[in-house]
């Protein structure tokens, strides 16, 4: 028996080529396909068979299966005409760094166990902090995902805030709160219930009337908090809130956790690579103060998922709140062991993709993407309301559009109705994918631009169609 | 200016064809580099410069830089000497796979966002589950570690442990505790921290003279909990402890945690997969009575990290801990939102190299590399206590041994310290690479065959290489 049926270097180099060849030709053939499928629960499971193989197939059929049952049930991402939630398309150097990353396979938990892979993490968010303007006082790693550095950072904060939580667990102990507005993301909440703070510790503060969290609303919250001895814990700021892009007043809010002491989070996991644009560094004052921020590479900048930064002032009540080594694990080295920020053991090499990007793409070029995504976005804003039918629900923020047809003295029932229908009637059209949202009680249709695919003529595409679907479609019932 | 500096088809093919044929290479001579390389910190940081480019640069010269300056610091996991820790080797097809996932670059987190990736990873997970024999009433997904399971499996069994978990948080309710034995990874400790049971909740149950829990010492201390108020979340059991391999009577600290209505859950995240032979089988006795099981096929199946399943019997209680659906990620979708279990919003398409690696190996061939690793084990732990100077610090299991060279009537602590050394001039050596671990207060080596690469001459040479260090460096010093 051989010692393992894995492939010889020929057959390897035979399926990495047609692997290659169908990737090449996806991008190309991408913004031909429906960008979101018509596919009904089940059928591509069934498509897949019951159950696995005893022998192995050739690579050839198992790639013309992919593109057959699997590929026609995606949702394409890296479609053109991707406009809804945040964007998170591929640019193709990433692609490259995800097939090396894979070649190496090594595993990033501990300096030791891949120097190399600690030391390429820890330059490429290097790179970014200093691309974004951040103070060299910043440092941190790459987790999956936005929601996972959050979390990161709540029981950083929490271990700061509580009572010998390490130790002693949160039972017996304080109540805690997190804070942050009614537009924050999920994520938020998500960590306060994983953290075991509980549903109730999430202080949802209101917002103004651009969907900003109000400074002395917080002030307040914290202020009453404190004074029914309940410990705040956390202040998350958002930076791009998921549903407008809107942007908290940070500055302001610095100046209130700053007075409680309380930690501050920023959340620009979708905007934050907009700082690196001079013209919109504005937008971003006061987050230099912030304990902790993630931004994410695989939404905005092109990196593959998955690539979410955590960046933080101070690294010791990260260590505080979780670092372990145990014996077999134990090195004598100097550099950071990422494992023990975070909970995960395991990690992959992820920091070669977002140094790829840097080195194959420059920031020059990675600014002028964001640049021409926002001018994208403001152009189509524009002529959305021209048309009169469409008025915008929000304003626009960053690359991000919210809007909702309406018609004078309409029932708003009769309207959420009409636009819910429009968005389903454009999403079926399988040319462009938006999203949406409520705002005020209200539905809203949701347009982000944030594709390295996306191009002026999928923005022109979008809005014909939905000015046609609201045409055919008014409010008062199919036209 | 251009919408975007990324690449022509042209350019994207050839970068392509370049890491294409420098994995093909790596591959080849990875055997010959020194496993653990020769890097003091800070030197890869330095090669690769202090600040970010403006301009991009040629792929050419990137790859080179990486091969230069990158692949020398790496530990290589894929080196065929790699008998440290637990394997985590990649099979040629899971890395054309990940190709394929970067290619699409999809995001899993909700049906609708690709129906296929939910899909393909239901399917991949139930072929997992079939080939390791747990009955249909379990299901899952794919998560990034055995950490992360673990976790998302304590965050389950903590609802329904305590009182109102998800709306009150911990504060206020009753103390909490987890049982695993003195055995089992550090992930289950860094669970309930995170968790924010407190280190004081894990109880570390005693096991046996092979290193297994004793489920008379588990029931006792539920009892004593149970008598103090203190209400016992989950019993953590482990198939495969870190430093032994060693095997928790499962059956019967099921029989223990039915008894007393604990949640059981199974960490198998090395040995799992060794349940697809039927010789072994009868080791996993009791595990489909869990309520969660986690398996890592990025261990010992050779899919690139990171692949960890968590299997359970029941979703519900992971919805009740953490499923939330914000408006703007509703949808009217049968299928489950994997989102909902687990912290992680965005998901990468986890679920295709594992439906590749069934497609490309099958399930015979992938238990016969098992197999034959743990026939590989068995033979070199035999030829390590031939020589009379190494004894086995616990019994061989599945592919795991442990070992420590030994003297009639020498200290312990001088033993400790040859021990030491011949695990430092042995991975200096640069050909194998073994780690360590402690047993009853001693230092013991420990040898681990998983990778997809080792054979038997690997093992020769290691074995070599122990007897030679044990020989130049006596208990005494220096030889």
């Amino acid at each position: 028996m051989p010692n393992h049926a894995d492939w010889s270097p020929e057959a390897l180099r035979g399926a990495l080529e047609q692997a290659a060849e169908w990737t090449i030709d996806y991008r190309r053939r991408v913004g031909e396909l429906p960008v979101f499928p018509t596919v009904e629960p089940g059928r591509v499971r069934r498509a897949l068979g019951d159950h696995p193989p005893l022998e192995p197939d050739p690579f050839e059929g198992i790639l013309a299966d992919f593109d057959e049952h699997i590929v026609s049930g995606l949702t394409h991402w890296n479609h053109p005409g991707f406009l809804a939630y945040f964007s998170s398309s591929t640019r193709a150097p990433s692609i490259v760094a995800e097939l090396l990353v894979a070649a190496v396979g090594v595993n990033a938990m501990l300096w030791r166990t891949s120097p190399a892979a600690t030391e390429v993490e820890r330059t490429a968010v290097d790179w970014l902090r200093q691309a974004v303007g951040l103070p060299p006082s910043f440092s941190g790693l790459i987790l999956d995902t936005a929601s996972t550095a959050t979390f990161t950072a709540l029981l950083a904060a929490r271990e700061l805030a509580g009572t010998r939580v390490r130790s002693d667990g949160l039972a017996g102990g304080p109540a805690l709160a997190v804070y942050t507005s009614e537009q924050s993301h999920s994520s938020v909440e998500k960590s306060a219930l994983a953290a075991g703070l509980g549903h109730r510790s999430v202080r949802r503060i209101e917002v103004d009337e651009a969907f900003r969290m109000r400074p002395e609303a917080l002030d307040a919250a914290i202020t009453e908090d404190l004074a029914n001895g309940v410990r705040p814990a956390m202040v998350c700021a958002t930076i791009g809130t998921t549903s407008t892009a809107s942007v908290d007043p940070v500055e302001a809010l610095a100046a209130v956790t700053r007075r409680h002491g309380v930690w501050l989070h920023v959340d620009a996991a979708y905007a934050g690579p907009a700082a690196m644009l001079p013209e919109q560094r504005g937008r971003f004052r006061g987050w230099e103060e912030a304990d902790s921020i993630v931004l994410n590479p695989h939404k905005w900048l092109g990196t593959s998922l998955d690539c979410s930064v955590l960046l933080y002032r101070d690294v010791a009540p990260f260590r505080a709140s979780l670092a372990l080594t145990p014996t077999y694990l134990e090195s004598e080295d100097d550099e950071t062991d990422l494992m023990d920020i975070g909970l995960a053991l395991g990690r992959r090499f992820r920091g070669l993709k977002l140094w790829v990007l840097f080195r194959c793409v420059g920031t020059d070029g990675l600014a002028g993407t964001l640049r021409r995504h926002i001018e994208m976005a403001e152009s189509a804003a524009g002529r959305l309301v021209e048309g009169g039918v469409f008025r915008l629900a929000a304003p626009v923020s960053f690359s991000t559009v919210c809007f909702r047809a309406a018609t004078a003295g309409a029932d708003p029932e009769a309207e959420d109705r009409w636009n819910r229908d429009i968005l389903s009637r454009v999403n079926a059209g399988g040319r462009s994918f938006l999203s949406h949202t409520e705002l005020g009680g209200r539905y809203v249709l949701r347009l982000s631009v944030g594709s390295v695919h996306t191009e002026e003529r999928h923005l022109d595409e979008a809005l014909e169609a939905l000015h046609r679907a609201a045409d055919e479609l008014s409010p008062g019932g199919p036209g």
